[in-house]
C-alpha cells in the first residue's frame, strides 16, 4: 500500500521508512555503496569494495536493461531462473500458510483508482493507459476518453475478487496471493539496477479476516517471514511496529485494538521488535522487517499492514452472527445474539514476505557476492570433457540427460525434468582451462569426464564450492574429487536442493 | 506476430485464419455456440446444448470479469490453479526442447514500436502509456511526452535480448520463452469470456537460428505440439502451411528456401497437412495447427512462423565462417572459405504451442465440459467426515495434510507440498448430502472418513469419476469404494498426475 495522505511533489520526498509496499525510494544498497567508496580511501587495504548487484548481474548474465524501457529489468535466462525459484519457494509455502494464488488484470479504469483512493493519493506515481488509435477509444458519459491506470498495486483487484461473491464468517480468513508485474513512475534520473525501478513484482498477499483473527494471522505471517529469511541465511533482522500517525482515518478504538493485536503477535513471536511512534500509514498500523547486512546497514524488506479503509471504500462485508460484537472482534455464547446474522466489514492485511522480488534479488546478489547457494544457483553444475572422443562426449551427454531428467528419444512421453541447471562443455580445450573457466563462472559442481570415467561408469566431481566456510582441509580435499555414478550424483544434488543448501 | 501489411480499419476485419499470434478476432467457440443454438430448435431432444466456457467458468469458479477492466479475465483460485498447471507443463517440456525462460518489460517507448514496425502496422490494436502526472512526464527532443506502448507481443523484447551480446554460430539456436501478459485493444462490444479478450498470455517462444537449422527447429516444434495435444486428449488436428502472399518482403529465393524447409519438416512429421496458398504473413511463411472438436468445428491454436524481417529491422547478427554460404543455409569444407568469418543474419521463428493460454483454457473447459482430467482438476479430492467427533475430524485433517504434503507443526522447516488440490468438508450435514455436493462440484475423488476408518487407519475412496468411459460395471463397482491408507492414496494420486490422467 502507499503512504500518508499528504499531497506529494518532487521537492518533498517521503522518507523510505514511511513507504511500505513501495519501490524503494532511495536505494539503501546504493547509499551503502557510496559510503563505502568514500571510506575506502583510508581503509582500501583492509576492506574490500562491497559487491554491486549491477556489476554482478552483468557478469553473471542475470539481467540487463534497455533504453527502450528504463526502470524495467530484463531478466536473462540465469536471472529468470533465480526469479522463478524464489516464486516457486513461496508457492510451496503458500500451501502451508493457506494462500490461494489469483491472476488479476494489469489495467483498470480510472473509476477504480478513484474508488480505491489512488487517484487522490498516488496519481503522481502512476501511469495512464489510453487507446493508441483514437478510433478505438471508449468514451465516458462526459465524452472524454475512458482512461485506464496501469496498476501500481494489487489490492484493489483483490478487493474486487472478495466482493464478487457472498462471504460468510465461516469462509474467513481468505488469503489471496499474486505475482503480477506492477508499475510505478519513478523519476528517470534515479533509476538503478534492481533497486530503483519502474516495473517490479511483489510476492503480494492480502488476507481478508475477521477482527478476532488479526492476531493469529499476523503471528502466522511472522512465522512465514522467519522461515523464509532463515532459508536465505540473510542474517538477523528486527521487527518495527509503526503506530497511529497524527493524521489518521477510523476510530481511536479501532486503532487501539489493532495496535494491541500487533503488539501481542510481536511478543508471541519471540523476536526482538521496536516501535516507530506515529509512523503508521493513515489507514492502519504496520510491522516492517528491517534486515541488517554484514556491514551493519539496514534494509527494509517484508511488511505487514493492517487496513481498515480499503474494505470500507469497497463496501466489503461478510455475514456473521452477533454482527456488532463480531465487528469488535468479540465473541458471545448468548443464543439470542447469535441468532441474529448481519453484515460485518472484514479487516484487510496487506503483506509481502520478500517485498519487491527484484529488490530482494539485489540484496541476495550482493549478500552472496556471486557465490550462490546450490538451490538458487543458475549454474549448478557443468560437465567438462577431457577430450572429444565419441565415448567421452556421449557419456557426458548421457550424464547431463540423467541430471536434467530428460530422455531425448522419448518423443511421445512428456518430460519430467529435475529442474537442475546442468551445462556441458565439450569444447576442444585443455581440461585445466575448462576447469578454471567453470570455477570463475560460479558453478557449484565441476564434473569431469575422461576415458577412465567412461570405463568405470562414474564421473569425477569437484564440490569444493559447496563446502561450508569452516570446512577442514581434509574435508576440502575429499570434496575436491568425489567419484560417483550419474545416478548417485543426481541424488546428491536433489538432496542439496531439498535442504535449501 | 501480426498480419499482412495493409492498413487496417474497423470496416474491414482480417479473417481469423490470417491472424496468428493474435487474440482470436471472432471466437469460433462463440460461433459454434450460435450455430448449435439455432440447430437445437429442431434437434433439441436428440442433441444436448454445447457447453459454454463462460457458464462453466462461473459455475466452477474459474474466472470472473469486472466492469473496471473489460476483456481482462480475473482468474479465481481454481482457474489460476489450472493456468499455473498449464504453464508448469510447458516449463517441464522446455527443458527437453531447449527453451530458456526470460522475463521482459511490459511497456516500451514508442521508438521501439517504430523500429519493430508495430506503429505502422499494428497501432490500432495497441495501448499508449503516459505519465498520469504531467510533472513526471519525460520529454522527447521535440518537447512532446515520450510515450510508451503497452506490449501486444514479446518479439521485440526478445530481439533486444539477442542483440545485447555478441553471438557466434556455435551459440545457435537460441530459444527464449516468455509468459508475459499481453494487451490488444479489442472493440469493447465484442469482448467475451476467455476467447475475445484484451489481456492474455501466450506460451510465447522465439527461436533465433541459422538458416540451415530451420528444418530441424520446425520439426522439433511439431513434435512438441503433437506431444502437448496428445496429453490434452483434444483429438485430431491438421497442419496448414500458409505460403507467400502477393505482398511480401524479402527475396523470392528466401521464400522458396523457407517454404521448402517447412514442407520437408511437415512431410517428416508424418502428420496430415494442407496448403493455404498465398496466406502467409508478409514477413514469412507459417504453419498453423487447426484442431477439430467433437462437433467437427475447427479451432486454430498453435502456430509456427518464419520471420526474415524482424532480424533485419533490429540488425541482428551472429558471427560465422563462410558467411555468404551460411546465410543461404549451405555448408562447405573449403578451408579458405571457412577461415573467413563474418556477420550473418539469424532466422527468427515465432512459435506458440498452446497459442493464447486463455483461449486454450476456454477450449479445454468446453472440451472436458466441467469434468476435468485428474491432473488438471482444481478439485482433485475432497475428504468428507461422517460425523464431527474429534477422532474423525482429526483423522480427516491428518489425511488432508498427508495428501497436501504439509506438516502444520514444523514451523522451522520449509514445506515441500505435493501440489495436489485436496479439500475437507467437516460440516455437520448428512453424509449423503455431502457426497452429492462433492460429485456435483466435480471432485475427482470423494473420500469418506468415519469411526471405522479411524480404527483401521484407512479411508473409503470413491474414484468412479476417474473411470474411463468404457469401464465395465464391475470396474465401476470396484472404483466406487476403494479402501486405502492415506499414504497409499497419496501414491495413487501422484501416479495419476505423473501420467497426466
Amino acid at each position: 500500500m502507499w503512504t500518508k495522505g499528504e499531497p506529494r511533489n518532487r521537492a518533498r520526498r517521503i522518507p523510505p521508512q514511511q513507504l511500505s509496499f513501495s519501490t524503494p525510494r532511495r536505494s539503501e544498497l546504493q547509499l551503502l555503496q557510496l559510503r563505502q567508496c568514500s571510506s575506502c580511501e583510508s581503509t582500501a587495504a583492509s576492506k574490500p569494495l562491497s559487491p554491486d548487484h549491477r556489476e554482478l548481474g552483468r557478469r553473471q548474465e542475470l539481467f540487463t536493461t534497455s533504453i527502450y524501457s528504463p526502470g524495467s529489468a530484463i531478466f536473462l535466462p540465469n536471472g529468470a531462473r533465480i526469479f522463478n525459484r524464489l516464486v516457486e519457494f513461496l508457492r510451496k509455502q503458500y500451501v502451508r500458510y493457506g494462500f490461494q494464488e489469483v491472476i488479476t488484470p494489469t489495467i483498470y479504469k480510472k473509476a477504480l483508482w478513484a474508488k480505491s483512493g489512488h487517484l487522490e493519493n498516488y496519481a503522481e506515481d502512476m501511469y495512464t493507459v489510453t487507446s493508441t488509435s483514437p478510433s478505438r477509444a471508449e468514451l465516458t458519459e462526459g465524452g472524454e476518453e475512458d482512461e485506464y491506470g496501469l496498476k501500481p498495486m494489487n489490492c484493489p483487484g483483490h478487493c474486487l475478487i472478495f466482493a464478487s461473491k457472498n462471504r460468510s464468517y465461516r469462509d474467513l480468513p481468505i488469503r489471496y496471493a499474486d505475482f503480477s508485474p506492477l508499475h510505478r513512475n519513478e523519476i528517470s534520473g534515479a533509476l538503478s539496477g534492481l533497486t530503483r525501478v519502474r516495473r517490479f513484482h511483489q510476492d503480494d498477499g492480502h488476507i481478508f479476516c475477521r477482527p478476532s483473527q488479526i492476531e493469529e494471522e499476523i503471528g502466522k505471517t511472522l512465522d512465514f517471514i522467519r522461515l523464509t529469511y532463515g532459508v536465505f541465511r540473510l542474517g538477523s533482522y528486527r521487527l518495527a511496529l509503526s503506530t497511529r500517525p497524527e493524521q489518521f482515518m477510523g476510530s481511536l478504538e479501532d486503532w487501539e485494538q489493532a495496535e494491541s493485536s500487533l503488539r501481542r503477535a510481536l511478543d508471541a513471536s519471540g523476536q526482538p521488535w521496536t516501535v516507530n511512534e506515529g509512523d503508521g500509514a493513515f489507514y492502519g498500523p504496520k510491522i516492517d522487517v528491517v534486515l541488517t547486512d554484514s556491514d551493519g546497514k539496514e534494509h527494509q524488506t517484508a511488511t505487514i499492514q493492517l487496513d481498515f479503509q480499503l474494505p470500507k471504500r469497497f463496501g466489503l462485508e461478510y455475514s456473521a452472527p452477533a454482527p456488532e460484537l463480531e465487528q469488535k472482534g468479540e465473541t458471545t455464547t448468548d443464543p439470542e445474539l447469535l441468532a441474529n446474522y448481519g453484515p460485518v466489514q472484514p479487516v484487510l492485511v496487506h503483506r509481502a514476505v520478500l517485498g519487491s522480488v527484484e529488490r530482494l534479488m539485489a540484496l541476495l546478489i550482493e549478500h552472496y557476492n556471486g557465490k550462490w547457494p546450490f538451490w538458487l544457483n543458475p549454474r549448478q553444475a557443468v560437465i567438462l570433457t577431457v577430450n572429444d572422443t565419441e565415448p567421452v562426449v556421449n557419456f557426458a551427454q548421457r550424464t547431463q540427460n540423467i541430471l536434467l531428467g530428460v530422455s531425448p528419444d522419448a518423443l511421445d512421453k512428456p518430460t519430467a525434468p529435475t529442474h537442475l541447471a546442468v551445462d556441458v562443455d565439450t569444447s576442444v580445450r585443455p581440461i585445466g582451462a575448462k576447469i578454471r573457466d567453470a570455477i570463475t563462472n560460479g558453478y557449484s559442481l565441476v564434473i569431469v569426464v575422461g576415458p577412465k570415467d567412461v570405463e568405470k561408469g562414474t564421473v569425477a566431481v569437484n564440490a569444493t564450492a559447496m563446502a561450508p566456510s569452516d570446512a577442514s582441509a581434509e574435508e576440502l580435499k575429499r570434496l575436491k574429487s568425489l567419484s560417483m555414478t550419474p545416478e548417485e550424483l543426481l541424488k546428491y544434488m536433489q538432496e542439496k536442493v531439498a535442504a535449501y543448501e
